[in-house]
């Protein structure tokens, strides 16, 4: 059976590392090849960016996936933001020393927009992307190439709501506030099947269990680097509420289809011009319209921890 | 014990309807007082819409109640609405001959502007408005006498959503988004306590169970005026799929409290601006501004039909 | 020969008070009959606003006048602006102290847009209202008696721009800006004939000769009650460039027509959610629709010179 | 003296062919070296917009040039335009047979973008780029590689407008209100030297003299293959009040700058979100920011008419 072909397009958040770390531990058993890693500012710039990826691929002794830089800001300029420091300077909360970190010079020379280009030519409908970061990257490859989307198999996101409720401002998501204008041409323009994760379902699972506790007691109770690597990466997520591995649920959901509860379709797009409402996803309710994505409206938390156990090395059965 | 004073301020659709006859069968059972009514144009003309309330009044045998004419038409001209007549050319379905409706003539004088103002000055912290169509009224009301919400004991305001659901355009609710300019005003500049039902738990309701099949059978196994009234006016009801009285639910929300399940306290504005959003109510879901409104979100749709069996004349116990 | 009514609707800034001073001069030799004046939030509060007219209309011994209290605020609130303070905290400088000032007792008990309504309908016709600040007042006026304009004969506004130069904002001129909404709806609404002098013709004249030096020199090489007065609340306009009596240019176009050199005709709109041109005049160029409103683009800046003079009691023909 | 390298990035209108016609008759002459020409989508769609290019280049003998395909679309999608076919569905009025037109195959296989980068590496701070539409490839350019303006020497664009006079909507000129969000984009983020011919001094120079008897009278007096190319490409501007060589104006401004007449230095940007000024320039107009822009407010249309004169063929000193 073939291999199902994915390229893991990110910001290179703490999120963003479960859900590499758990794509790179899936690999082999469950029939997956990472072609590639484009990075994209978000939570911190496209350079950091770059080298948290290449730290997270140290550590997993996989430095041999390439690693592509691409867009380096949004598409627009917008005063509210100047790259979220959310996850600290380095988006990895500034933990590593610098001699510590792969030099830059492991990265591709090719941009991360002609890399994708190139991977998805050589696999026609082969490839699946998961865009966990503001989508410049997928939004800017579409404006060079405009029938490329006809090639791509799957796009997974992670960005978007489907009830108003933001993260980033009142109504918005953060990987669709970074970048709304990306957003609306990568919803507008796709012609592959979309699914989308948005906040609301994975904000109801960060809550739904004591979900912080279990991450830093269950998950812990085995030591390997990497709980060792994670452990440093969300040491402020020890004095917060809540444990929110939001890219790592798409992944999952990816991997096993059997963990995703409820989907709904709809057409949906992203306002730009609101007072209060620029980023937010805007979906179809008196569909009119043709639906242009799958939203996964609930997931099996139960089933994701499993899952993350067994990725930690845990000996469980998913 | 003191009556609860309250004023209805309507647009005169079929929900209105009842609305307004479930607020006269409580009056003196549950100790209500209803001053006024002050029409405002949305479901239809204001025109109309006095007429209607006149003919509602009349079948009830209370046209001893003061009907004022309200605002024409919103702040702001728009190119998507003109009028709505979704419940028929006169916002009753058009099933009334000309000579069954009262004469216009009985319609106060004064501008429902200058009716709410006098009736709030002589009855200060006393009065509650019930606000179920646009609130263009109540906007104008505040812009020509700033001081004046000071002195409504509360608003009551069916109208906008809290997850971004619409019925009006993808993201908005019909009251709103016919005035989203005065939903802004009453929003940001109420002084009083402000209480919103909103369109998702109305739809939820709607659709909890067969509503229309309980409203033509089970409602419908008395005859009597009001049966006799609103079956001409609901005609259509029979063909489509559920039976919404929004109006009624709020009314019935303040006559019976115990009916509210579940309120949450926000800080809600208005988006004004946006491509899709326009009309759209805004939660500060990051809780950075002090609540401005209290939201049912849930309340109990078995309690509202005995409700409305009793208004109807069924002999049963609330 | 019947006299030419009008009512003044003012923010109460210092070019208003030089227009109201002229048409209070020119009344009897130009058979002109001020019927009212209106005060409206903008340049300062409408209570400043209303003290600061009784005010002019003591030093002109014109008590008689009635004033009214109109609009507080602009229709939406706005964080930029928190009422302009450009002329003083009460729109006069500050130069008065409070004995000096006439009771606000003598303020009429009517609302402004009761005021204007009533004189409208003893008059129709036959009034010509002067819009000198933000256009609230009107707007409201409007809402509550959508066919009022009807009966307004001629409407003359100092308000907006025609090439986009603002002074309030990028592109914005200040009592269009304060109340972009209020500006819509009266370019919408109105049926009656409408006049506008933007700012790009008054930014002309202010610059077009040694303005300022004119007016302190020339304009006030006599001495007398007039000059006393505006010496001391445009105390400042001798530290700065020049020297911009807008309002007065306005009033004076209307009295002697000959000083207008240049018109034009427009469909003009407002536009109200722009990033950076919210309350920007915008002009129909394409000439796709009907003109509503007929513009100043250039007057004689040399003949409003001579009326000045003679308003300050210089012996000279116009 | 070495010589001006220049790029021109063009939407291959009949403007456009006017403009690269007084390049290619200037370049030995004026010391001017065409390195490349850039298609983007505009006035014709890109593909007809290469073929248009082309043939210019066959009439003119120099096939030589490289021409690259651009952006096939502006940034964001938006109704209202359908690519403008003001210019025939082939952006040159449809008058050429399949059979005249060169191959596509003498297209560059690069993508525009990956041309311009690659030109202005070779040549850092040499080249100056003509940007005659839409500002799509070059708002690429810059998102792709964020460093490449600080090696352009010049960016000559024509587009937009300083006195808010629409061409394309009421108050946004075609090239800018073609693709706001690369306008804006071009706006903010140019490190070099930017120069905009804005369409306020085109439309003057148009209705200046009487131009189109001008066009077909003084400047047909002659007759060769230039004449004959552009009076087929012209045909129908003999049935219009003007002629309006708009891009060849911004290069005889660049060729001859004696041309210039007026210019002033304003910090710019562009409206994305008015309902009606979506795609105007907005400047500065109360100079709180630094200027980003050069603004020709006025330029020599005499002179013009010489230099198009010698272009086309005549005996005559420039
Ligand atoms: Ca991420
Ligand atoms: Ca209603
Ligand atoms: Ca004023
Ligand atoms: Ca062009």
């Amino acid at each position: 059976m073939s291999k199902a072909k994915v390229i893991f397009d990110t910001d290179a958040g703490t999120d963003d590392a479960w859900a590499l770390i758990t794509l790179l531990r899936c690999e082999e058993k469950y029939n997956i090849e990472l072609k590639a890693i484009t990075v994209v500012s978000g939570n911190t710039n496209v350079k950091h960016g770059c080298q948290n990826i290449l730290l997270i691929l140290k550590t997993m002794n996989r430095l041999d996936i390439p690693v592509y830089a691409g867009a380096a800001d949004s598409l627009l300029f917008h005063s509210y933001f100047k790259h979220g420091h959310y996850h600290g300077m380095d988006g990895l909360k500034d933990v590593f020393r610098p001699e510590e970190k792969p030099s830059l010079d492991l990265v591709q020379k090719k941009h991360a927009i002609e890399g994708l280009r190139a991977l998805i030519e050589e696999n026609p409908n082969e490839i699946t992307i998961f865009a966990v970061g503001p989508l410049t990257n997928i939004a800017l490859l579409y404006k060079m190439y405009p029938e490329i989307s006809t090639k791509i198999k799957n796009l997974y996101i992670m960005g978007g709501n489907h009830q108003g409720i933001g993260n980033s401002s009142r109504t918005a998501e953060f990987n669709f506030h970074f970048d709304p204008e990306s957003a609306r041409i990568v919803l507008d323009e796709s012609k592959c099947s979309v699914l989308i994760l948005p906040w609301e379902p994975c904000l109801k699972a960060c809550f739904a269990t004591p979900h912080k506790e279990w991450r830093f007691k269950v998950l812990n109770s085995i030591n390997n680097e990497i709980i060792e690597f994670m452990d440093k990466i969300e040491i402020d997520v020890q004095f917060r509420k809540s444990f929110c591995p939001c890219d790592a649920y798409l992944v999952c959901c990816f991997i096993f289809p059997k963990m995703i509860k409820k989907v709904s379709e709809f057409n949906v797009n992203i306002e730009l011009s609101g007072e209060f409402t620029r980023g937010q996803m805007v979906l179809d309710h008196k569909l009119l319209m043709k639906p242009n994505a799958t939203i996964i409206e609930e997931f099996d938390v139960e089933m994701f921890k499993k899952i993350l156990l067994w990725v930690c090395g845990h000996e469980i059965d998913i």
